[in-house]
């Protein structure tokens, strides 16, 4: 039935608190680097709903990142040239994966079409791919349709690419919201639990509701969870 | 100084017409494969005019495959119900790779970002890629631009999702006009020859001039050999 599986990527393949705290740490600037991951990634929706209001023309990922970054250096009262905020913006080019998330997209790709179906652009999905060795059949994002997830024009594009109907694309992500968002679109539905999303301390993980949701079709531990599941001989 | 390598698809990396002149043949609908191939492309330039025109609105390859299949059709006196010409319009989803085409892509994507720029549809590029094993970073498209080739919208385009200088993105094709578009964006460019394109019979080789140009920085032979020049230490 399910032909093409669409991946959310920030938190659901990749990690991106652990791996920007870790670049952070390493930058000796005398911040906590999972305080600045934290609050790097908190500007983000509010960002991408000024663009999804129309407040703000169309913007890429990474520009909104550096909008982002320039706040939060004053927040931080941290000082850093044009050129240094440049490069540590590209961090969000090189976040690692999860562990299970290369040999996981591995076993999905035998049988399914996978693509990404991220709000981050395409040059940064695909520099990722890269770096993190990521086996997408197809980049597909945000900056595709011109929407921003959780706008339904960007699961049913997905849908309109391939020629598929809604319930032959399966979405999955660590976040509810996109599930239910896509599963309004007719779209079928996998959770990935994720519990250090937002780094391991407990106040992290009381951020993650992890509880399986009887809306999805499948709830999943990881991606290899995932591919066992969907790929299990009955 | 190059970081982006931008393929054309349809003749440079695949085999457009060796694959429809024998999936056609193996139909044994009456008629010569490789004539029908012939004919079946031959009505490609003319349609995509129309759209690059304004006379028909955006549409994708697949429709346009379509459209010129059903009269094609119709001028070899055939008869086929909907179904049939659905299933053999997807032929153009698997295409087979030149030979040396896999090969010289994986090395080239270990020190390049290697993508598709073709006027194919996502979709389909994705199918063949799948099929063929073509290990795209990156699946770019006139569908993404919603402009076909040679319309500078599309070269300027991969600059833009890659955030580069056209100098810094290379245009590697076996059809001189799409590298003379691309070099009028400022582009790099590289020319594959491809005898075979339209099939091995005198007339067929007739229509490739394979003659090494000035204006292109690079001329290969095949993929393996353009990244054997690109590779080579110095």
């Amino acid at each position: 039935m399910v032909r093409v599986i669409a991946f959310d990527v920030f938190g659901t393949v990749v990690d991106w608190h652990g791996t920007i705290a870790r670049h952070v740490d390493g930058l000796t600037l005398g911040v906590d680097g999972s305080e600045f991951a934290t609050a790097w990634r908190a500007g983000y929706a509010p960002a991408m709903d000024k663009v999804r209001s129309g407040q703000l023309g169309w913007t890429r990922i990474d520009d909104l990142h550096r909008m982002i970054l320039d706040e939060i250096l004053d927040r931080f009262g941290l000082s850093m040239d044009d050129r240094a905020r440049r490069e540590l913006n590209l961090i969000w080019h090189r976040l690692d994966p999860w562990p299970d998330a290369v040999a996981g997209l591995w076993e999905l790709k035998s049988a399914f079409t996978i693509c990404t179906l991220s709000n981050g652009n395409i040059g940064l999905l695909t520099d990722m791919a890269k770096h993190a060795g990521l086996p997408w059949d197809c980049v597909l994002s945000a900056e595709v349709f011109r929407h921003y997830k959780p706008d339904p024009q960007t699961y049913l594009g997905v849908c309109d690419v391939f020629g598929i109907e809604p319930d032959q694309m399966l979405m999955a992500a660590a976040h509810k919201s996109d599930l239910q968002a896509a599963r309004a679109c007719g779209c079928r539905t996998a959770y990935i639990e994720r519990p250090f999303e937002f780094g391991t301390t407990p106040e992290a993980l009381a951020r993650k509701d992890l509880t399986p949701e009887a809306d999805f079709d499948y709830h999943a531990r990881d991606i290899r969870d995932l591919a066992a599941q969907l790929l299990k001989t009955p």
